[in-house]
């Protein structure tokens, strides 16, 4: 992986030897990324397609049947495209996506509206915009692999006096399905140590962040048992934003892949399975009913839904009053969606 | 059935012979019903409760092997409560859920701005409402049986002078998985017969407003092959608006019980549940995104979450870029989706 580490540190060329390792050719053609090369767009460009790749590449080792990703290249006519790969039926992944998007157009009023009532200070009508990111969402067949999903993304929107204004956003969070303490406090120590190397407060503020965020409020749980989560991130520099971003997206693997490698083979039967598809359940009621991604994308013009919705599980249940056997370990997950942990045991250390 | 006319036609009292054929005690309490027997608040919840009996009756007589619904009768601290009726793994109805809610309360000053955004004429502000309803949605086990989904409901809201508006609204739509024309012909014809008795330009009207409302805009398909749909009817009288809602209401049975008699021992194979159980993902997606009464159902505190999601599939499946084979009876639904039929030939007519 030594080749792509500059892409993050320095502005590099993107070259034929990189593309053959990313799951298909840049959506900006080759010209523009290496006379741009300093530029963020380029860069972040070339380091999510650097993610999606390692990412999707770490998946496949671990289907021992051979189980590759799909990848679909697709264009957009109103300006820019994305590189959608989706592993569907694998032994060890039900369904695992792994998306970049690479876009730019003119943001609508509504959707500048929507901005500037988060804060952001920003002239009123319609403005150019750019965005690039990287989302994955993986659900494993089997019920003790807990389902993760990432994304990180770069924004930047153009007034009319022709001053930029950019900011990073992005975060990590894993859904179980059955509870293991172990497996949690590994995920958030991975997040934290990715967190801790650039400011000590990142971690606490954004693991608060994700909790809040990943809530589905009619029920009065959270998604899973959190991450981190942030938006709007434009200090301390663009560059030091950047590398901030890049340790979290490169923390993903670290963080999840030993949980799979370690479940993957687990023994599970009928009552297992019957309450991982009732939690998938709850995950498509988060994502549609909440989540603002989804819910941005569904509504943007010809967006392609179906690089949207490939997060949604390939099989989901809805049972009517279901709820666990209290004392059961099904009970003992759903606890910790009403009361998220403290995982790692730092407000003790506050004190 | 005869006894239950008079609840429809003249203000009779609810009586214990009444009661025992209800699946529960209505919500008010017998006094109050009693001694507003020509108030429409009362008039409106014994006739839904009357609807929701008939209609699981029905539905449990389909069911051979001797399934019956579990009945939750819940009341809301906020005031009034309702009556939720659930069968699950049927014979027949893999999931099929009958709701009655009575309510009464503060509308908060979120939900009177968006009711003035459609157009209504409302003091701003928090206003005392009621609100009685059914609704019903049914997912039959055989994919050659349609979903039905129906809904009829009363609001009323006091201002401040003490005034009095009151509208009905509602609406009853089919969702095949294989299209049978002569089904949906069936289908519509019933509907129209039930709207033609009180007025002649209802069905054309409510038959386009179902094709606008069910409508999977991120997919560019509706959920099915329509039916009706109506909002803030308030006019000839309320006596009037009140007696097309019932025939509307009573037309449910008629348009949908000869489906499922004709279908529910059909021939079909693993193929066709799975297609079957995409196009719940679909329904799932409409309701979750788009559904105006799940959204104002779910934001609302204190919400029965249950009693709203009991119209979500027993199970749902969504596959990356899943699309028909050209020419194939899937395909064939698909078509339809997309161009919205008129059943009954009524635009040649008008020519």
């Amino acid at each position: 992986t030594a080749a792509y580490v500059s892409y993050k540190t320095y502005g590099v060329a993107y070259t034929k030897a990189a593309s053959n390792k990313f799951m298909a050719d840049p959506i900006t053609d080759q010209k523009t990324l290496n006379s741009n090369r300093n530029d963020m767009k380029a860069r972040m460009e070339l380091f999510i397609m650097k993610v999606q790749a390692d990412f999707c590449r770490a998946l496949e080792a671990e289907e021992e049947g051979g189980a590759v990703f799909k990848v679909d290249r697709w264009t957009r006519k109103e300006g820019g495209g994305g590189i959608t790969c989706v592993l569907q039926d694998g032994e060890v992944f039900e369904k695992a996506g792994v998306n970049i998007s690479v876009v730019s157009g003119t943001l609508s009023p509504q959707a500048v509206a929507q901005m500037r009532s988060r804060g952001k200070k920003l002239q009123e009508g319609e403005l150019p915009f750019f965005a690039a990111g990287v989302s994955s969402v993986i659900h494993p067949r089997n019920p003790m692999v807990p389902t993760i999903h990432f994304n990180y993304r770069y924004f930047e929107i153009q007034e009319d006096d022709g001053s930029i204004q950019w900011w990073f956003g992005g975060g990590t969070d894993l859904t179980p399905y059955y509870l293991n303490e172990e497996d949690s406090k590994h995920f958030h120590k991975t997040l934290k140590e990715a967190c801790d190397k650039h400011n000590k407060g990142y971690y606490p503020k954004f693991k608060k962040w994700c909790d809040d965020y990943f809530h589905v409020a009619h029920r009065g749980e959270r998604r899973g048992v959190g991450g981190i989560f942030f938006d709007d991130l434009d200090t301390p520099t663009q560059e030091q934003a950047f590398r901030f971003v890049s340790s979290c997206a490169e923390a993903v693997i670290p963080s999840y892949l030993p949980l799979v490698q370690k479940h993957k083979k687990d023994a599970y039967g009928y009552h297992e399975r019957q309450w991982q598809l009732l939690r998938r359940g709850r995950y498509v009621e988060f994502n549609l009913i909440y989540d603002r991604g989804t819910k941005f994308g569904l509504y943007t013009p010809g967006a392609r839904y179906e690089s949207i919705l490939m997060s949604l599980p390939l099989t989901a249940r809805w049972e009517y009053m279901h709820a666990p056997q209290p004392g059961s370990k099904e009970a003992k997950l759903t606890e910790v969606l009403r009361n998220p942990r403290d995982w790692l045991g730092l407000e003790g250390e506050a004190h």
